[in-house]
């Protein structure tokens, strides 16, 4: 680690990909081919649950311009088992959308319909219909973790609360760009552009759906319009593929919206019963949770990290939690931003409020009576953290937007227009940002001391091959400036470097960065060390500059001691989780240790009691980034991070029908999404919390996940307001 | 090096891109944003020798249609001096090609008209009109070497000839595809997608002619529809550059047919005059040289290589070797196939044939007695070859034609329909194939045990990256069709592979791609070790298995030595000159040596003497490959250097009006080119000779370059028949 950065965290760095961006430069899957591809639309189930018994596609194929069909007689993403209501049954490959349309409608299928259920509540009963994803029953148990003695815990409270809060509302991802894949076929070669968030993870599902060698699958995910956790799956390419094998053509599959809010993934809703104990001068003793998922007709499910919110963020020597999933015919879900924690922290926050109020203390007050603190392990584990900021958060939180003098008793508020005032806080400590799959990095040099970075990674928005690009361009040495991006997201060029989630980019893969900048500069050092007269441990590099450490004025430009290396140099960096355990002041060298994503909101609100509306009148959204590497990106995860709050607090929802199961609100004018007129950029603060973590490179941590998760504060300062 | 190979040499093994490019997939540069681009026109110089005095463009930027015109004033590539008919003055970039041309018709130039020289000979005269690439003459010599005593040499000789053979013809190189690019800019990052036969030396010339970064140049050349030595350049990438910022958007330049023959490079006719002694037994005492060079109008020239022919070809203690290089106001003159030595090997072969005549010898005789033994070192610097097969070459060309039956004295056979039967043959020994400039490569595996590699080398029609995926698999110890190319020729993603000329590739990149895989193969052994329970050393891989040397049922394969790895693995390689020397027979370990391209052809022709007609009967072309790496690549590279002789013996030329100095055969109905009337495969014959060179990697050396250079002996045939 140097002492003094000189390119990391600069605020007047831009993204590398920005001007492409604006320019509408940046190619998306759907730019491919223009001209050259078939268009594709899918048939959906009209049942929530049945079997296929037959599928007759022999009218549909003979209609002029339909030029391939798949059914799950041929393609592994579909199946005679109906889940849901809309769940792909065919894809037809036509000359135009119009077309495929028009064959869809020609397929005939005969279905056995089953009963369903998509009350997750009702799942639960005993004589449920069962959705299928569990053998026996729609529900099972995902975890259970005691700490202390629960009872024990209890029975020293003196202020006990239990509540109920739930479901949490299911809305699908609403990308702005739907999943979407261009394939073709060149021999037993399969080139495929598509959105991704995880493109060698992409490559290998889709030779093992297809029986090819991993080399004989090209992947290029460029533009990405939006992931949010939605976009690490290739059910959409591998539809394009076989369609393409059939038609000998190059396919595109492109979701309409209606088909990617059926058939893409969603967020999964949460309901718990969380019980709390407190003694009287407000320090929790004892905590019960059980907290459910509704997992849908998939099954799938990450609720374990639904209780890593109360878990990682209050003290408590003892606790009790439980999560459960149960499985309804309701569309996919799957990941969505900080998955598990958003609705999770949004559940215990408000049961905490409703603690505070209990006690009678104010819930800062309360909060940080509570809040783990920098020194403290992990409560289960008794490993240490990296870093934890929370407690600058929140005391950062209240010092914005002045909440000594702002906050008051519930409903004891009115604004001049006569509108009531609200204030509201919420806490998030989530395990996002830890190390992943370990990934490497390629790292060219140019003749005149400039660099090219080989990014396995997306462009799903967040700016991470930027930070990348900071990370080198430090390392080596160079400006900012000096350090492109090659190619990205191209798995037949860069080296894996992993899934774009869990805030695990900046440190996983800028780990890679860092040690690839570091082979091709000690390669340069070798060179320079003799050009200068002395041994490369007593070489630095700055701004263009390799230096004697000692003497700097001895120096040459990078470009210089490139002039004596006859070869291209070529740097490359793995991580390795064991590369990753770091020194934490307190515990040993090299202990393993847990990395936290650390953020908190205020925010205070206008509500009109006749109508019902609730105004935004400042927001504050602050995390712990560990380090501002792209200072720039930070900002704009967090500001992003408002605008989706603000989603998840008033509009996001899908709603089914539960007659049938259908989606009734299948496009945008019926299932919303914040638009300029509902987020008031000027209202909203971002803070950036430096903790510099023990972690990550040059002490950055991820910034992605917890941006989203505060939107209870929204609902605490509804509650102090009426 | 392995004892047996298990990939390398097999015959089966196809061109890694040959689907794509038989069925149209490959990308051109002109296949580069379809209907989103400008499309240009030059205007020529209607002067063989002027100054511009000035340019009005006023007219033709006002025609509709029209968005950028450059001139000398704003493009370097453009000079305000006029060598040479047709020279480049201006270029239009328009939204059409019409359009551009009736632009160019618009663009007034008033020129003040120089005396200029077309012929070579007169060019050499006191009072020729200055060309201006030299200052004070049109001549300078370019090479002298002195060998043992000439004078005593001739004096010991019986036999003394002194023939001058020459000009040989100056023609275009006539690329399938002309000089090609599309070029945009976004912000100050230039893309342009071109042909080129050496894209990071292209990358290189494009960003120093602009003033950019290297990295902020893009550079990708994927197809190259031939290069024969003319895609070297970038005038064309540059003036698409230029346009396409005046004009704010992609601009194609794609030469006509026409603009391509004035404006590219052009073998440079050469002349000799020889002196040759030799003993009444038939050995060679002494030889004396002038080699003579036409450089057209810019100069260029490697004519010192003029004399390597008969340099490396025949041993002769003594000798002077002199070479001319000679300015005309021709259009430029560059690399053609195997420069410089083509035409001075035909020029050579000639007089060698004379000199066996005036002794009395059967050429075939006097060449083995005279040719340089596999065993001598170079004659003149004394360094031993890496190998030499000359002699293998023409005792096999002799048995495959059955040279002892056929050959007979200088018009004494008939054909039974009365033509008159010749037979031929022509030895040649260069310095091609040799080391050159130290390049990067880089190799991915992938988790399944295949591999990408990203080759920064262009697809010039040579099969150079399947030589490459040979020796990756190979050292690797995977099946050829395990490897595949993931990229190439894309500057943004390669480490610089060099230039795709002088029979280098498959030496000098090769090499760095065998240490590319090595270092990939060594972090897949330090794995095994463990796994196997073996010391790395003691670990070899074949044909997808990682096994113990000693007992190789003790063994994984790839993919499972792989799952034990977590990261994913690059493999990185470099060429130094240094390490490319090797142990060579009778020398020192590690002393430098020479690589030599060496081959051979002999041809049977019936000769109409009434109509001149010259029929080939039959045609063998023969070259050392040190070890034949991609077989059929080989056999390719020699199957077209037959078609080039073809060319070069009987149809290459380009013919300049002497009184205007314009170009008269502008179009191929009048250039001629061989076309399959021309040429008869089904007799011809390819044979690959392989000595293991010392040098290369697993034996290997060049061979596109010596493949193109044995026409003398069409020449010699129709000697020998009339």
């Amino acid at each position: 680690m140097v002492e003094e950065l000189s390119v990391i965290g600069k605020e007047k760095h831009h993204d590398k990909q920005i001007v492409d961006i604006v320019t509408g430069r940046l190619d998306y899957a759907a730019d491919i081919l223009p001209g050259k591809k078939l268009f594709t639309r899918f048939l959906g189930a009209p049942h929530a649950h049945a079997n296929i018994k037959s599928i007759d596609i022999s009218r549909a194929l003979s209609l002029e311009g339909v030029e391939a069909i798949c059914t799950h007689k041929d393609c592994p993403v579909f199946s005679d088992r109906i889940l849901y209501w809309g769940q792909e049954v065919a894809a037809v490959a036509a000359i135009n959308e119009a077309i495929a349309s028009q064959a869809i409608d020609l397929i005939q299928v005969e279905y056995e319909p089953l009963s369903f259920v998509l009350d997750p509540d009702e799942a639960m009963q005993p004589r449920a219909p069962l959705v299928g994803a569990y053998l026996n029953s729609n529900i099972t148990k995902n975890l259970e973790i005691f700490r202390g003695d629960v009872e024990a815990g209890f029975t020293e409270a003196d202020v006990i609360i239990e509540e109920t809060v739930g479901w949490t509302n299911y809305f699908q991802h609403g990308t702005v760009e739907p999943a979407s894949a261009v394939a073709y076929w060149t021999g037993d070669h399969l080139y495929v552009w598509t959105c991704s968030q995880n493109p060698f993870s992409q490559r290998e599902q889709i030779a093992q759906a297809l029986g090819l060698p991993i080399n004989k699958v090209h992947l290029t995910s460029h533009g990405t319009g939006c992931g949010h956790g939605d976009k690490h799956f290739s059910e959409w390419c591998i539809v394009a593929a076989v369609l393409a094998r059939k038609a000998g053509k190059p396919v595109q599959v492109h979701l309409s919206r209606a088909e990617n809010f059926m058939n893409r993934t969603h967020q999964f809703p949460v309901k718990a019963t969380i019980k709390i104990g407190a003694s009287g001068d407000g320090i929790i003793t004892a905590i019960d949770t059980a907290f459910y998922a509704d997992v849908a007709s998939n099954g799938w499910s990450l609720v374990h990290q639904a209780n890593d919110a109360i878990r990682f963020t209050y003290l408590c020597p003892n606790g009790s939690f439980k999560g459960y999933s149960v499985v309804t015919n309701k569309p996919k879900v799957g990941y969505w931003r900080c998955v598990g924690h958003a609705q999770s922290t949004y559940i215990t926050e408000i049961v905490i409020d409703r603690l505070a109020e209990e006690l009678g203390m104010n819930p800062l007050g309360f909060r940080l009576k509570n809040i783990v603190t920098p020194e403290t392990p992990d409560q289960d584990s008794g490993m240490p953290l990296s870093s934890n900021g929370i407690r600058d958060i929140l005391e950062g939180l209240a010092v914005a937007i002045n909440w000594s003098d702002k906050w008051h008793k519930p409903g004891t508020r009115k604004l001049p227009d006569g509108r009531l005032h609200g204030i509201g806080i919420s806490a998030h400590v989530d395990i996002h940002g830890s190390i992943s799959k370990p990934v490497g990095a390629i790292v060219n040099l140019c003749k005149d001391g400039t660099a090219l970075i080989l990014d396995g990674i997306s462009r799903a928005g967040c700016g991470t091959n930027s930070a990348h690009a900071h990370i080198v361009a430090e390392e080596l040495g160079i400006n900012y400036d000096d350090v492109m991006v090659g190619d990205w997201g191209n798995t037949d060029v860069c080296s894996d470097g992993g899934f774009q989630g869990g805030s695990t980019r900046t440190i996983t893969t800028g780990a890679a960065f860092q040690m690839a900048a570091q082979d091709a500069k000690m390669q340069l050092f070798e060179v320079a060390a003799d050009i200068l007269g002395v041994s490369s441990e007593e070489i630095s590099a700055r701004e263009g500059k390799v230096f004697e450490k000692a003497n700097p004025s001895n120096y040459k430009t990078h470009s210089e001691v490139l002039s004596w290396i006859p070869h291209p140099i070529v740097g490359r960096g793995y991580t390795w989780a064991r590369e990753l355990r770091r020194t934490v002041a307190g515990f040993a060298a090299g202990t393993p240790c847990h990395v936290r994503g650390v953020s908190g909101a205020v925010v205070e609100v206008a509500v009109d009691t006749d109508t019902g509306e609730v105004e935004i009148l400042n927001f504050i959204n602050a995390v712990d980034v560990g380090r501002a590497i792209f200072f720039k990106g930070c900002e704009n995860q967090i500001e992003g991070g408002m605008e989706l709050m603000i989603g998840e607090a008033f509009l996001y929802e899908q709603i089914l029908d539960s007659q049938t199961g259908a989606t009734l609100n299948i496009d945008y004018a019926d299932n919303k999404w914040p638009t300029t007129l509902d987020v008031h950029t000027d209202r909203h603060k971002a803070i950036i919390v430096e903790t510099i973590d023990a972690c990550g490179p040059y002490g950055a941590k991820g910034a992605g996940e917890p941006v989203v998760s505060n939107y209870g504060s929204i609902a605490n300062a509804i509650y102090n307001a009426i």
